[in-house]
């Protein structure tokens, strides 16, 4: 499957660039371009903070210019906040991706641009692109890191499009509750062994006691373990010692 | 509105309690308590990198272990995504955090716990949650940075529960596409310029040109500045310099 690249505009710390990396890779995305990092290329912060991501560093593609970087691209989204100056399309993330698997989905390569972690994107690259993607944020404190904006869209990318197999994974194991019948088992026993203890006591209150132990077992979610848990617990309190 | 606590357990860099704080911020969240950071606290590194967000590293709370950090809260998450071998419900950050908020509501507090860099969380850890939170990642690459994992659970608080206001400043601003009559007027005014350019021409393809101008502009979605720099456009070639 073909895949969005991400492009990092002139990033200045090499401690982003592997982080973004990293990300990139936990969230299935490899294709990383970089246009002229401030402090060059290779770079061993780079290689040290992308952690088991290092494939998606050592594979970065580095261009002197944006307009080298983007030139074999079909569409090119830009990141920013400051949509409004623009009069291009603004998609949220989650719309943003959507959209690129369809343009990807029909042929096209697609770029995603990030600016440098000193202001963002620039006027100029922003007009170099087709659309722009705004992550939602605290009107209070609008700047978030580079790495963090590359992980927001990276993750919507695998949330929405590659994550199929991580959910069937996860409902192959989903939580099976016990049958009420399972519980009623339970319950008894419990019963009998408070029984046997004189739990049930004076007679007047027989009847309350029953219910709120009905009302305390039969409102539990109860997975197997959890039961075997239970049983285990009276077997071994009901013990004389 | 009462928040999601972000819980920390045993941090190990300075660097990941401060990027964490900064996105938390970025999304709204201000909660954050840190159970024995190993490199002590306060944290001149923590405060370095939260930039912006260097009021949610202020007022984290410090405890000496997870008792004490969990004992006021109604209802603990553990993020982790070795979340098979736990008879918890699992949920998705979305899912999790909708949940969440339900639970808010209703009047409860909720904490969610993130582990160490170096392992996550432990077992005896997520033992002491009510449910899990596992972010879908890539099988072949799971082990994603912390203040990532912070990041990804944080947006979607934001984006789920507090981006109204964003949404609404953005659809205020909604780019607003030209109506046809005024891509129409563009098209004769373009036509009329390109006739006395002599551009129509040899006689039988008149038509064909037609159209392929017709085709181009109608297809494209034009807001108002692009219609006045397409005006522009011709103005300026039709000029014989």
């Amino acid at each position: 499957m073909s895949k969005p690249h991400i492009i990092l505009s002139r990033p200045q710390l090499g401690e982003n660039i592997g982080a973004a990396a990293r990300i990139m890779y936990n969230f299935g995305l490899q294709n990383l371009r970089l246009i002229s990092p401030r402090d060059g290329w290779p770079n061993k912060k780079a290689n040290t903070l992308s952690s088991g991501g290092g494939c998606v560093v050592d594979n970065a593609i580095l261009y002197s210019n944006l307009n080298n970087a983007i030139n074999d691209l079909n569409f090119v989204f830009s990141t920013t906040i400051r949509s409004r100056k623009y009069s291009k399309e603004v998609f949220t993330p989650e719309e943003g991706i959507k959209f690129a698997k369809k343009l990807i989905d029909s042929g096209n390569s697609v770029g995603i641009l990030f600016g440098s972690e000193r202001a963002g994107l620039e006027k100029h690259e922003i007009s170099s692109s087709n659309a722009i993607i705004s992550i939602p944020v605290n009107e209070n404190f609008k700047s978030i890191n580079l790495s963090h904006a590359v992980a927001v869209v990276s993750y919507e990318w695998f949330k929405n499009i590659e994550s199929k197999n991580f959910q069937i994974k996860r409902d192959e194991k989903e939580l099976e509750f016990v049958k009420k019948i399972e519980v009623e088992k339970f319950v008894k026993q419990l019963k009998s062994q408070l029984q046997q203890k004189g739990y049930f006591w004076p007679e007047d209150k027989i009847e309350s006691l029953n219910l709120n132990i009905d009302n305390l077992f039969y409102s539990l979610k109860l997975t197997s373990p959890n039961l075997k848990t239970l049983f285990g617990i009276i077997k071994s309190l009901q013990k004389n010692k």
